[in-house]
């Protein structure tokens, strides 16, 4: 089995697993009593979140644990119109659902409203656009991805962080497809809100942060207890938060070797596929401002897009034709659909980690060749 | 060291971990991908659907997995004021922190009112306010615990849903405590909405479950992807949802045999402590309709209340003063003010599991006495 579906979700490796049954084996106290059990606890999540922080440059009490990206994404949007008042958002039909649905889900309770960028053939965000947006709405909350999880393009984050500066915007980035794959450094990017998820770099699932500027009036999205001071009620999962920060602390280490590897099998990835199949068209800017581990393939038209994923399936080859997120939907990826293409135009999508290999790519190359034979 | 704190957390059981370790080796692909890796996990999660929801004789469209207990109140309550339209609540100021304090927080933002049933002096609700008040009010919602997490008591669950469904109130209870320790029957108790959580039942941190009476339209708390059937986005905590299922399997496979030895630990404690101390008291119903688990203990005046859990933690025994959710707060318990005791009280509460011993339970009953000595 070959696994290319890592923008979806990736394997755990050893280490985390090894430093999560450390904790299932000694800290089952809860975190916050404050009898011996519990305190040893409570020092591995402080240990964890000083780790997380450091790694992005971040102060430890701007990281807020979450049981993922999605919770995370919903707990900034929820707080900026619960508690900030913010009544306008400015954001793209290119965001995850987490971040789309739920703006869809906020205006049904508060009277805010939702601007769209406009964006590029291929996907990237017009900053004049945003500008404009942001010059004739004062005071709002910019919500936009690092790294687009189907096509991969990677935002200007400098030019929308100094755009958000200049017309007092927030700026709110799910950054669930970078942490660990980009240098984040939280004390030059001026991202208000970000967000991680351990299980997209080799950590476990059911684990994530947030992180939340310092100074920014933030008020919980899930209440009733003061773990995570009082920024995020309920018994802290301890495994995860510990497993979560080994698998950043591992990504982060090898950050530049693992990126230059993946790197590499993308750009040869890129080129098997030109040179078998010169009619090879890709979703989204993928060889210039993109993410090294995402590439998004349109198949020529004679390549039957019926039953597509199970095809490679069978061929024993896992990805995936657009976010795990709505592939359980019938109506296509409302990313490629934004992009202009049809439901039924043959596109998937190869997500790589370090754990891929040349010879892997190499029989992705032979299974597209044979669908376009 | 000595662990008298299972109302807070338990240990994971060795069988849960091995669960846990063959997702983390096997399970990575994300489950609501298509491919092989995916279905694989996905099968997992629905097998613990089913296993979790055929011990509470639930269906298993009724049972939408959380991050634990604190996030499936807050997903009923809110659901309840966002989606259901409910301006009523009858809640006690003897609940857990994540109802009395997500229904402090709900007020802030919907035009809801919160109404508390009085409790006699033991804690234990008046019936007949409470049908006082559902007689008044047309269409509320009820939310009191099946077990009160501080001091035991036990709701008598058969004439709270009877009031309930009479008056055509929705009944919330939040069964943390009970889950796992008594024969939950969703098929004839008639709550609207219970809720798990694994930790408390030697499962994992960072699990729990939402059970939704079917027919109920409830709506997700946290959105933005089709997980759990559209009714709670983010991807699955596969592992963790795997080992709450093996470790309530095993909870209620041996529920009979646990429940009369917990049980007898609490007699002996009862009994040993009178003997050794006559003016020894318990706050709460100790010693009636309780929980076989929970005993919470008033030491005579004589006992320094000051720093009495780190005393405790001393002599090698973790307990508790209150709930850990609120332990890090200095007020003290609100369930014991509620009860007429004062801060200074020296009070503490003793849970117990299976994993406690006889020989545990006369060492505490001789810290204990040093105490009053």
């Amino acid at each position: 089995m070959i696994y290319f579906d890592n923008a979806a979700s990736t394997v755990i490796v050893p280490e985390v697993i090894d430093v999560m049954n450390e904790c299932h084996a000694g800290l089952y106290g809860n975190p916050s009593a404050i009898h011996t059990s519990g305190r040893k606890a409570r020092v591995v999540i402080e240990q964890s979140r000083r780790s997380i922080a450091s790694l992005l440059h971040a102060s430890p009490s701007e990281v807020i644990f979450t049981s993922g990206g999605t919770e995370a994404n919903n707990a900034v949007l929820w707080s900026c119109c619960k508690d900030l008042h913010k009544k306008d958002f400015i954001s793209s039909r290119l965001e995850h659902p987490s971040v789309i649905r739920t703006l869809e889900a906020l205006v049904k309770y508060f009277d805010i409203r939702v601007h769209y960028v406009q964006h590029d053939p291929i996907g990237h965000i017009c900053l004049d656009h945003l500008e404009e947006l942001l010059q004739g709405i004062p005071g709002t909350v910019v919500s936009l991805m690092h790294a687009n999880n189907e096509v991969g393009n990677l935002l200007p984050v400098k030019d929308v962080s100094g755009l958000c500066k200049k017309y007092g915007a927030l700026f709110h980035s799910d950054t669930v497809q970078t942490i660990g794959k980009y240098d984040i450094d939280m004390s030059k990017l001026s991202f208000d809100f970000a967000v991680g998820s351990a299980h997209k770099f080799h950590g476990p699932k059911g684990a994530g942060f947030l992180y939340v500027r310092n100074g920014i009036p933030f008020e919980p999205f899930i209440t009733g207890g003061g773990q995570e001071r009082n920024m995020r009620a309920g018994t802290e999962n301890i495994s995860g938060i510990a497993g979560m920060a080994k698998a950043l602390e591992l990504a982060v280490e090898s950050m530049e070797e693992n990126r230059l590897y993946i790197e590499g099998l993308k750009v040869f990835l890129i080129a098997s596929l030109k040179e078998a199949i010169p009619d090879i068209r890709f979703n989204g800017d993928a060889e210039q401002h993109s993410l090294y581990s995402i590439i998004n393939i349109l198949l020529p038209e004679r390549a039957d897009h019926d039953m597509l994923v199970p095809r490679f399936d069978m061929a024993g080859i896992c990805l995936s034709s657009g976010s795990a997120c709505s592939s359980g939907s019938s109506v296509g990826s409302h990313v490629l659909k934004a992009l202009g293409r049809a439901p039924e135009d043959p596109s998937v999508r190869v997500s790589l980690s370090r754990f891929n290999t040349v010879e892997e790519v190499k029989r992705l190359v032979e299974v597209i060749k044979s669908m376009c034979g």
